[in-house]
């Protein structure tokens, strides 16, 4: 494993999957159980050549690296602190042939990466669109958080122009946005083709969505069976356990 | 409680509410539990106007009768021989003053009644697109299952055409339709706001989608927790028990 240099403020967090580990610094967005339950809705087959949106940390890229056959992954994150972040974190992980971290903005995928170029793109985007109450837009969470950047519509239309045609978009977003984002993913050409909903617990309401859209698909939803985070003794339920704790 | 003729294939079930009772001919489409669960989701005030656009038996005004202090309710139904026993059912129950039954085209829903006719608009449409494998498309049950003589994107348009502003479309239907009926209703101007699924067991993927659009309405969903028919042990869930048997 590569040795690389931290800044004061950041700490490395163990991945639980291949030894990988991870750069993270609190004065910017960590990553959280959304990026995670993201990795295991993914379906990516051998050779695939995949785009990561917005990557932050490169947590991403870095799980599906090792948890699929996937032969290449991009890592597009705007903020330069960011993408030199995971930039590092690959290197650390000996993962420099199978992950490239670039600095660009999701609004110019198509002139960075051309058409038609990807398998499957990922993306963890902004949940929000509230932008009053925000006191410094140029703060880095603020940035990770809301649509100050890049829109919802951005993320579509840019994963849609990327992607080869039976190319897949998958998302993870809070339930509220689940209309916007289908009627989005239509509206730019790309069918939903799965979704999964994500339960705190098994009684209660969804906390995410993750979603597959298919570029050219025909209209025809499976809706899968819950993800349920805790059971009714507030323990991880044996899915997300095996998540976390790969045997 | 009224007498009424029955035809020698119909029989009376109990509708287990303020004991109300419908008729039922098994040679035409008997309600099911869908059309039940419709009348649990749907929010009606005192005093609105209701249509139930495709009322086969009139199942669904009879119930929310017996649940609801809406006003008024009218109940469309393109079968001759089904409006006629819905309206038998009404009359049965002493419900002539609450329920109409009219026998007409959904598609002309807006010529019947006016545009901005109505505060509410249940329906539980057909389910299936494809019309290969039928043998008689004028068979009364394939009218009611299949889209033969009225397509989702019917009931979709002709709901937002003869609602008020504010009002609401609620419809039951197969999760596979989901990401088309928020296309749809976004595209006619009702905007999806109150989505639940209806799971056979905890574990399952859903079976049915019980969703609410508004008129005029700002994108922004509620998904709610999900509806579960059986538990572990194959019994209802209390929750279900309670609709059917309520104290």
């Amino acid at each position: 494993m590569a040795e690389v240099l931290l800044k004061d403020s950041e700490r490395i967090d163990e991945l639980q999957r291949n030894g990988y580990r991870i750069i993270q610094d609190p004065n910017y967005f960590c990553f959280g159980m959304d990026a995670v339950l993201l990795t295991v809705f993914a379906k990516l087959k051998k050779g695939e050549n995949v785009l990561d949106m917005g990557t932050g940390t490169g947590v991403i890229p870095i799980l599906l690296a090792a948890k699929t056959q996937a032969g290449h992954f991009t890592g597009l994150e705007i903020q330069a602190a960011c993408a030199d972040m995971a930039c590092r974190s690959v290197r650390m992980n000996d993962l420099e042939d199978r992950i490239d971290i670039v600095c660009g903005d999701i609004r110019k995928a198509a002139e960075l990466f051309g058409r038609d170029a990807f398998d499957a793109v990922t993306c963890n985007p902004p949940y929000m669109t509230e932008l009053h109450g925000i006191k410094n837009p140029e703060e880095p969470k603020a940035i990770a958080r809301h649509e100050i950047l890049c829109t919802l519509e951005d993320v579509v239309r840019n994963a849609a122009s990327v992607l080869k045609v039976s190319g897949r978009l998958y998302m993870v977003h809070k339930p509220q946005r689940l209309s916007e984002i289908m009627v989005m993913m239509h509206d730019n050409g790309l069918e939903p083709k799965r979704l999964r909903m994500v339960h705190p617990e098994p009684d209660k309401a969804p906390s995410m969505i993750l979603i597959e859209g298919v570029k050219g698909g025909r209209p025809h939803l499976t809706i899968e069976a819950p993800l349920v985070i805790y059971d009714s003794d507030r323990k991880y339920t044996k899915e997300v356990a095996e998540i976390y704790e790969p045997a």
